[in-house]
């Protein structure tokens, strides 16, 4: 798939997703998210790639459904042979598919994030936002409602109180609001969200072991709908059981008692835990269940 | 029925429930809670309600379960035909009914708001507070436990931490360490709370949906507790598919390209998707299982 | 069993855990774990202990396991005879253990808490900082995997953005940023810790009613997992039933009405409710399932 409202960059292990689509405030298409989950499956499949961030060209980040099509912009048909996917929310595909990464998602929000445009972002792991950025969970203003599974994201993320207040005023709110809600982790000059962006993804490119932090990331998004601990006890069993064996974890001690970097030999692409992915079943689990 | 513990008011689309034994600093009673379960079903069935403010009469919001019983006034007995729901806790069968509300509820904690006056507020979406407002899991100074399905709300609203600390000391607090906690979402001087409410309420009315505010809020909080977003993106994709294709769609996405305020023609008594309520099973699911 | 890694004292209605191994920051042994797994025992059967309380002898809390095995540190052997729980992450075992706690839980960390030191505090209901401590979930950068079921316990406890930047990223903060993220309730000076944690131990024991504590404690970390309120209501109703006609619930509700301190009879060790402990089925529900 060639990109065309997307641009992709990596460089220095930290892969750039940049929403291009600046004559419409980057608004959302079929095809942003199409090529959006593309991307995400290369990032996943590229063991240079130990990160991946995300944001807007020009001076906004996404300004929601491309409103085009006017009132009929929502009518999906799932009648057409030609829109296979109309009886699923687009907006949804892509934040499923971000929960499964592989490789940590840190959104920098350069303005106005709107409907699909913010709730994009809830299932990446750190959202950054310059202080022009706009936030609203816009969707009981145009008719419809919380898509892209955001009935689930947002209130873990900020909690059921201000998700619901977000959600049922449809309020658009500033950078202060959102900071203030615990949307987003900080607030900086428009020309420092970028630095500050990746000076978090280089910190987990040069300190951590890749394989350790694709078990990391997935297990806690996981663990999150879990209905007991021991279902982490069992996952937690596994994983440890397997990476404490490795090779990365031998370097990693030694390095540590020696006081140097250490420099981890495994990579997502080959040296993931036999069993993985441990969902939806649990065949290798070493617990009873 | 008619209400004797509790008032019941509709002006500008939004009902005002307000507790009222001003003389018992609106203790908690059985009639109390069917009296506001009923006002819920009201709420919900009058299209003209958009929004809830509950409050309380006089200087108290309500001090906890009426205790005239003395030291026996919890020792229900399951066993009277008089009182067939003695086997269910009270507290608990009013959470549940809010829980359900297809209206957006704020509480506005006008002054102590104790046991069953603090747990009842838990599954409303928004609590304002006065600054002589006092806060109270008092259960376990009373040698009770905490009810009203709290264990599942309150560490929700404040996080488990806090919430664990407030119910095994049992200790009453001020409104400052409500709003540090998280269980309010602001403190107002007290001639200023209804009108904060008010003002709320009026932002969901004025802009918004209300069969899009209805399944936000619904969904919102079902997700709560959904093990994954999986679950939330079947919701979703019925939901959007359903009023992606309403009337009110059409109008909320021209009168945005518009610019002028939308005027939406569905109502929740008559225009909820079909398979609505989607719980406890879902035959209408879009998606395979 | 000899205690050897931990000191156990019990003064006041509260027992202190102390890691001892100050030589070598406390670090964690098998040995240890199963000192603290036995120590919760033995806080559980102890109806003179009210509350609990976890430091570090020294300046250090826990520095992690101890890494004396260098490279082949984590590398667990399942196949050994010698080691029949080699197949279970041991930080597991002990959390598991500490959120079946009957007695609240505060943790006075006292300096530097990393690894399994950090995450073994996570089950605790409260976790105070003296300001020179020091945390880091660095499980990544020593190429392992986070444990103790803290994939389940960190989102709930800061929220899922902090957890997985904490966890993605192995950093090693400081209380300010400890705080800042709600890891710890509060900082102190280091000589004001243990006092602090006394302080609210002491709220607890000379307040309330021992078996509310067990049963309050016990029901929000179970329904903290619990997929809908219902399930919460049932516990309620089954503990109100039996609780509200209990001695504790005569004593604590007559105190009140006579403004005078209650004197709880009901022990833990002799006066759970019938049923207790009601997972993990529950044949006494009041409700139909």
């Amino acid at each position: 798939m060639e990109f065309e409202q997307i641009t992709y960059d990596v460089a220095d292990g930290v892969a750039t997703l940049t929403l291009h689509r600046p004559e419409r405030l980057n608004a959302f298409t079929a095809r942003m998210g199409d090529e959006l989950r593309e991307a995400f499956d290369r990032t996943d499949a590229d063991d240079d790639v130990r990160a991946v961030v995300v944001t807007g060209a020009g001076r906004g980040f996404c300004a929601g459904a491309d409103l085009a099509g006017g009132g009929g912009t929502f009518a999906y048909d799932p009648a057409s042979p030609a829109d296979p996917d109309a009886h699923r929310d687009g907006g949804g595909r892509l934040t499923l598919r971000i929960f499964e990464s592989a490789k940590p998602v840190i959104g920098a929000v350069n303005g106005p994030a709107v409907g699909v445009g913010a709730t994009m972002t809830l299932p990446m792991d750190v959202r950054l936002a310059a202080d022009t950025a706009r936030f609203g969970f816009v969707f009981a203003r145009r008719g419809i409602v919380p898509e892209a599974a955001s009935s689930w994201f947002l209130p873990r993320v900020v909690g059921i109180s201000r998700a619901v207040e977000w959600a049922v005023t449809g309020r658009v709110f500033d950078a202060a609001e959102a900071l203030d809600g615990r949307l987003v982790r900080s607030v900086h000059a428009a020309d420092a969200l970028l630095p500050a962006a990746y000076a978090l993804a280089a910190e987990i490119a040069e300190n951590t072991a890749p394989v350790s932090v694709a078990l990391a990331r997935q297990t806690m998004w996981r663990m999150l709908g879990a209905d007991h601990p021991m279902e982490a006890h069992r996952v937690d069993s596994w994983a440890m059981l397997s990476r404490g064996r490795s090779a990365d974890a031998a370097e990693g001690v030694q390095a540590f008692l020696d006081k140097r970097p250490a420099q981890f030999p495994d990579r997502v692409g080959e040296d993931m835990p036999e069993g993985y992915p441990w969902w939806p079943d649990r065949p290798w689990s070493p617990l009873q269940p």
